[in-house]
């Protein structure tokens, strides 16, 4: 086929169009492209209306939590959809472990504090090496995060929806093995996408089976998490504390409980942000134009019947 | 020979007398050791009066950074000296990535907060990958920490007294090259020994070399940064910000103008506490007995004309 003809819609940001002509592709008026750019992560009426205009048979999305635009109607099975699953893994997983070793050595009381506080030579830090981390979810970000782990020291555990083997864990479960393997970790990190099937998947009962000193990590969506049980976990001290880069609701409005709490830490959700997510979007452009032209499957293909 | 008789000193820590003789050693009174294990890391001068009283030959030490036994004048060279240098590099090397990722990913300022603030998708947090990282001194820390930092894909250089390559660095230099690589850098890891030769060597000329988003990390001794000069290249903003396990003085002071800056991580020395250390004290003084009692070459061996 000659140059596949592609749209970048609705803004072109740095070195797409570089990485489209890349990829073998011609970048062209949506009116007649054969393919779909979308670079709004967070405007799925606006793909809906340059759609309703497009002859485009594939759609690249630039985010992997893609769970607005299946509830705002856009994903059309009759299309082939990509989202960069996989492709931000690296970045977030690093996030997630920043999360984790804040929590550890505790970062987050000590940069709150303004004086030198520490409980003699048995001090509360704690260490990464030999701890039970149970990662939730993995795809990029998960497999990413085990790697970092392992070399850390740590033992992990996965668990995802068909069981399959997770490098590096010492064990995987699927879902409904949640109940018994978080009562083992110091660490759960939740890095799963958030579906109808993990929507409030850590429920008031699932955190009521965290270890008292356990630490709940989140970069992946907020509603995956009840956010009013994590508030009375929290609260009671059932669990050791949050680490959150993602809110339900989010943004989390001022005066919200979870800002009150010494055992919590929020970053506004910045594990992947666009300067960080820009070069990995590029190189899977490029790689998916060429891939589309050549008529070979593609990368990140989204199946619509799982909705992610 | 026969079980070397080993003494344990000040405090039996737990499982100390388990090690000395799962290494074959028989634990004894100080009056008539062959071999001293000493268990308090702040108090040369108790040692050298255990020492008066001792025939021990060898003497083994709880901690790396041993310079305050020296300055105290307590380390005979007739005798032969182990530390626990090496043993501690992984624990200290986390806190170090800790400190890092905190300070990339903004960790301190959102800790911080009480409200959802982002500044946009391009938000100002950072990611390790490709960032460059110069480590200054490259024993069981700065070893440990090339391995995490390259699996985060940074791009890694070394600095020690020889020059000999550290793993996983792109360049590894001696010390007089501070100068040219301190540019470099976006982030410097101080992991090296206090000596006299170390003392205050990031001094007003060597911190005004570097970047001025690049971030200054010490998880070795206070005083191989000058406090002042320090203060001034952050209150001007010559440089990003500084992550701090160690500080000169230490404790530092309540009101130290350093409790007062936003671009500053003070942790009060807990890379490596005192229950992080006692499995890897454990495991190193069972193998030393077992070396010492078979006359082979001890691990952590001290050089006194190099001061660590």
């Amino acid at each position: 086929m000659s140059a596949p003809r592609i749209a970048i819609l609705p803004s072109v940001e740095q070195g797409l169009r570089e990485a489209v002509e890349a990829g073998g592709g011609a970048v062209s008026d949506p009116s007649e492209a054969d393919g779909l750019i979308w670079t709004k992560p967070r405007d799925p009426e606006g793909l809906k209306e340059a759609l309703a205009q497009s002859p485009a048979r594939w759609v690249q999305l630039p985010f992997a939590g893609i769970e607005s635009f299946f509830a705002a109607g856009v994903i059309d099975p009759d299309l082939t959809w990509t989202c960069t699953k996989g492709a931000y893994g690296p970045s977030t997983a690093e996030h997630a472990l920043a999360l984790m070793l804040a929590a550890a050595r505790r970062i987050h009381v000590h940069a709150r504090a303004r004086a030198w506080k520490r409980d003699g030579l048995g001090a509360p830090e704690r260490t990464l090496e030999g701890a039970v981390v149970l990662i939730v979810g993995t795809g990029g970000i998960g497999k990413a995060l085990a790697r970092l782990l392992r070399l850390l020291g740590a033992r992990v555990a996965g668990v995802n929806r068909s069981g399959a083997p997770l490098e590096g864990a010492e064990r995987t479960g699927t879902t409904d093995r949640l109940p018994e393997m978080v009562p083992e970790a110091d660490f759960i990190v939740v890095a799963a996408a958030l579906t109808e099937q993990t929507r409030g998947l850590f429920d008031s009962e699932l955190l009521a089976r965290m270890k008292a000193d356990a630490w709940l990590v989140n970069v992946a969506r907020g509603g995956l998490v009840d956010t009013d049980a994590l508030v009375n976990a929290l609260t009671e001290g059932s669990i050791g504390g949050a680490a959150l880069d993602v809110t339900d609701p989010e943004p989390l409005p001022e005066g919200h409980p979870l800002w009150d709490l010494d055992n919590v830490i929020i970053t506004p959700h910045v594990a992947n942000t666009w300067d960080m997510a820009l070069p990995s979007l590029r190189a899977m452009v490029e790689r998916n134009v060429a891939r589309f032209g050549a008529g070979q499957p593609l990368e990140g293909l989204v199946d619509p019947s799982l909705g992610y």
